[in-house]
Formats: C-alpha cells, structure tokens, sequence
C-alpha cells in the first residue's frame, strides 16, 4: 500500500482564518452548538453540583475536546460559564475562577485560535495538543468534558478497508454508506474501540460528579446510512473521484485507499460502551434534529454551495493529505456542481434526527 | 507619534523551524538552562515538600513563562521533573501525574511548540497564551513556576523615552546603554513596574510552599550599562541604524522611536521588589557567569557570527515590526560586520556576572 496507507486521525480541520478557513467556515457547527445551550443548561442546573465539586480549589475546570480554530468553542464555553455561574448563584457560592482547557490533534491551528480568543473573557485559557482517545489531561483534573463535531471522526481508516485481501476492502468508495456489510462492520467496529478509549480517558479525567457531554453524527438504529443525505453527498464524491481517475488526473489506487473516518453511532450501541465502561451513569441519550433552526424551505443552489463550503472546511485536509492541495478546488468544484442537480433528491432523504446528544455523568 | 508608537510586549521569539527561528538558534538559552540544572536541582531537593504539595490530586504542576518554541524548554522541564521525581522516590511517595504550562505570548508560535513537543514525554502539557506580566494561571493552580530568559523583556518600551518632550526622549540610541540618566530611570521604573505585577500574579497563582525559579539579564549593583559586551552590541546598532538613516533607507523618526525594552537587574533592587510584594521569601539570589562554559581563548569571527544568529532569533520581531521585513537581514548583515572588528573590545569588557538567577518561596 505504501504512501498511500495514512493513518488520518492527524488531520485538523483548515487553519487560519482564510476563505477556506474553519474559522471562518463552521456556522453549521454553531447551530448544533446552538442547539444544544438549552440541554447543556438544564443539565448543569439540575446534574451538576457545581458548588461541592469545587469546593477546595473555587476553580472550575471545562475542557472542549475537538475545539478546532474557533469561534464555536468558544460561544459553546462561554454558555457553560454562564449556567455553572448561575448554578453557584443559587447555592450561595463565591464566584470561581474558570479554567478551560481547548484540545485538539497537534496539527491543529492553534496560533489561530489563541490570536482570537475573545480579549474579555473571563476564564483562563490553555491549549491541550493530542488525540481525545488518549489521555490529554491529568487524572481527576476535569469538572465538565464538552465535545461537539468530533467523536464521529474515527481515530483512523478501519484498516481492512484498505486490504485489498479483506472482504471489507472498500474499493470506489469513500464511506461504509452503500458498501458491503464487512465495511460497515469494520466501520462499526473501529467506533467501538475508539469509544472505548476515549470512555477510559476520559473516566480517568473527570472528577466524580463531573459531566461528560457529547455531541456527534447519529443515526436511528437500524436505519442504513444509505437512507441520509450525507450518503448522497458519498457517492457523489466516490464518482467524481472514479472520473477524474478516468481522465488521468489521479490514480486507481489513490480512488480506491481514499476512505472517511466518519461514523453516525445510534443511541443503542453508545449505550451498551457507556455500559461497558461502567465507569458513567447516563444522563441523557438521545436524537437530534439538526436542521430544525432551518426555514421548512425547498434547498437552493445557495444552500449546497454554502453546505460545501462548510465540508471542505471541515474535510479539506483529507483530500489534501491523500490527493496533493492542487486537487482540492477541482474535486470541491466538481462534487458541487454535482450535488445542485441533486438538490431533490437530498430534500426527499432522512436528514431529522441524524445528531446524537448524550451526556454522562462520572460515577 | 502616530504609527511608530508601538507597544512591544506583544512580540514573540522567532517561530518555525526554519534557519532564522528561535527553535534553531536558542544554543545561548541552553546553556544557561543546563547552567541552572544542578540550582534548580538541589532547590527542589532541599526546599519544595512535593510529597505535602501534591498530597491531594497527586499531580505536580509546573509553568515555564516565556517559554518560546523550544526545545530549550523542554530540556528544563525534563530536569525539574527528573528532580521531583527523586525528591518523591526520598519521600516513599507514590509516582504522580505530572501537568506542564508552557505559557508565552498570544503571538508566540505554539503550532511549532505543540509539534515538537517530544513524543515520549512524561508529563501532559498545555499551552498559555498571555503576558506574565498578567495572570495567566487560576488561583493556588501551580507547585513550581520557572522563567529563564524572559523577564529582562520589559512590558513595553517606557513612554517617556518615546516622547520628544520628555527629559528621557532616547533620541539616536537603542537602548538605556550609555543614554542619559533619565532614559536608565525610564527603564528601571518601567521594570519595577513589571515586577511588581509579576510577582503579584504568581503569588495569586502559586501554592503556599511552591517554588519561583527566576534566570534573567544581570548585573552587579552600581554598575553601569556601559561596562557590558551588550553594550558594544547596542552602540553598534545604533550605529548601523543611523547610517541607514543618513542612506535614506529609514526615516529620523523611525530611528528615534526605536528602543529595545530590555533591562538588566541587580540582585539588591530585585530584593527590594520581592520584599515590598511581602508574599515570598528569598531562597537564593545571586549573578551567575553564563560564560562559565566556553573555553577560555580569544574571540573569533565564527563567535561574533554565532552570537548575532541568537540575537537576530530573539530580536528579530522587534525589528521586523518597526522597520519592516525587508531590512531585516540588512540590519543584521551590517552589525555583524561592525562587531566583527570589535572583537578585541567585546572580550576586554565586563562578561561575567551578567546573569541574575533568584529563586523565591511561596509563603
């Protein structure tokens, strides 16, 4: 396989704050954050118990793991602040000091991210370096774990899917979705283990009491991922990729060892892990829709054009470390022009409850 | 003053990794970090009860401030680490967690920091964007806080010397070095100033038996600037500066407003600071040789060549952000040259006792 075998859980998100920037290309992901106040709120007034939890040191830990570039992380953090100060309040408590703790892989743009941090905030900020399925933080050092958009990254391609020998090699495609049940095993199988390493980091790192709370890709459970939208969005890049190889501008092998680590987890299976780790109760579990901000409009051009835009922020390393950068605009451009004469066909797919929220809480 | 008013504590060391970076051209710092080794050794040894101070959460924490991109850096935290580790092994304690803050600037280059940090390390690190001079760390957070090389930088170049009206106005000079006593006021105060509020935001910040490792630019009580080989080094950009000037290739104004907010303390008026901030006692303080490991022979080009690499890697935003990066290397390429005649005169001046190292405990 040779060069072409990239362990890919070292790809960040774009850096900078550029056109093609996370930064600036992740209002999508500020929906779901927005989405979620409401919930991480009440859990916090109602789970956490702020005041004992800190009680020796009146400093209250928060880590964002996946953080990226901003601004996200920080509206998310700054929503957490806000309702544990409110918690505090109730229970007559002095005012904390809040630490947050922003990880993400090394390769992250964190230079972006400390040049933007808000100049008025009122918690101080560290970076974390390093894989949220290892340890990145010292044991019991952690009040409440936030991470949105980023679990559903596996830690790597599932590796038979790149055996040209396994039944689960994935040729012509980029995703489990519409391929043979041993790619989507292999796929089902590589979430397990990395849930299960990142439940024990992460049971090492929270304080008892603390919360753990995730948002991330979901799916009902036993729906095909075929039936999604984002299906239709894989198979179209799996065909531009077929024609550019047909026109010579990338080779056979290159199509077919190019895989995304995403992976949309039902309720039921993140259950039985969290179970299995026996180290959490489950507070919350559940589906959401994330296009329910959305106006109930037919899709426009704007609309994939501004959904694209969003996907090479979040995706453009991928293409980039496996393709070359003179390839990306030319697979992005195709892979639109594309997806706008699908536009009825992505309306017509699931795209509900395809965000699966759950928090926990440290035993 | 418009545009040349700058405020030239937000410039970092070089970043990258590249022929001109910090991380390349730190041999300097290493040295006098290896010289600190067996200081800082003995102090954790013989003053910091780490078996009491960690008794909690079992983890140490310690902060390096200013710490750059490394991989100097590194090195001294892998010595305080090794040192901690004996003192607890003495102590039959169990084996902690160890947690690093590498803290420097906002714009300092934590991406090349973060991506060099050594992959075996023993220890989680984090990064902390922001001025020393503020806190950066919650309250009680940290066991030992070290700062080699970083707190000679003052917070900003003191107004007075950048006012045409004042009595300290340093016109045509770079530096206090040889400038009239006002402008050696304007320094020493703004570097009172500086200290006060760094010692103020690490007694917040450190725990009650922690320790505060200092190695900064020295001097002997009573003497002035001018003995110094640093001297010759700022007469001579001064020098080089005015010529470009007389060339057309910088303006009289951009020439006046350059100062370089460097200060060099005395132990006595450290003392002084530190007993007026009434929150530490003095565990060692004291002007050590940072020449004490070069071979005893004359000068030579390679050294003045070598030494003006180092300058430029630490220097050289200073210049970049008031000349611009296109005189760069025409400034350094010059200066070089300069120094490279004065060989004889920088080995006749006063080189040794020029680093002060104090070292305080938290009460």
């Amino acid at each position: 396989m040779g060069k072409v075998e990239i362990v890919l859980n070292s790809l960040p998100m774009s850096g900078g704050d550029g056109p093609n920037s996370y930064s600036k290309n992740s209002h999508l992901q500020r929906r779901t954050t927005s989405l979620l106040k409401e919930t991480i709120d009440k859990l916090i007034l109602e789970k956490l118990n702020a005041k004992t939890l800190i009680s020796d040191s009146n400093t209250f830990h928060i880590a964002d793991l996946g953080c990226a570039t901003g601004p996200n992380t920080f509206f998310l953090v700054d929503d957490i602040i806000k309702s544990v100060e409110t918690s505090l309040r109730k229970s007559n408590s002095s005012k904390p000091e809040f630490l947050v703790f922003f990880n993400d892989l090394p390769h992250n743009d964190f230079n972006t991210l400390f040049t933007s941090l808000p100049q008025h905030r009122s918690y101080f900020a560290v970076g974390v370096p390093g894989s949220f399925y290892d340890r990145v933080l010292p044991q019991s050092s952690v009040h409440m774990v936030v991470t949105v958009g980023a679990t559903h990254w596996l830690s790597s391609v599932p590796k038979e899917v790149l055996d040209k020998t396994s039944k689960a090699w994935n040729k012509g495609k980029v995703h489990y979705s519409n391929a043979a049940e041993e790619v989507v095993k292999a796929y089902r199988d590589q979430f397990g283990r990395d849930m299960e390493k990142f439940l024990e980091a992460r049971a090492k790192e929270i304080v008892s009491g603390g919360l753990l709370v995730v948002g991330m890709c979901g799916i009902p459970k036993g729906m095909p991922f075929s039936n999604l939208a984002d299906s239709i969005m894989y198979k179209s890049m799996a065909d531009v990729l077929t024609q550019m190889q047909s026109q010579g501008l990338i080779s056979e092998e290159h199509v077919d060892t190019f895989n995304i680590p995403i992976y949309s987890a039902s309720p039921e299976e993140v259950t039985v892990l969290v179970e299995r780790n026996g180290c959490f109760t489950v507070e919350s579990m559940e589906l959401m829709d994330p296009t329910a901000w959305r106006l109930k409009r037919p899709m426009n051009v704007e609309d994939v054009r501004h959904w694209m835009v969003c996907i090479k922020a979040t995706m453009g390393s991928l293409f980039i470390n496996h393709f070359g950068e003179h390839l990306l605009d030319v697979v992005f451009d195709r892979l639109t022009a594309k997806l706008v004469g699908l536009t009825e066909k992505i309306e017509s797919s699931y795209r509900e409850k395809v965000m699966l929220f759950f928090a926990l809480q440290r035993k």
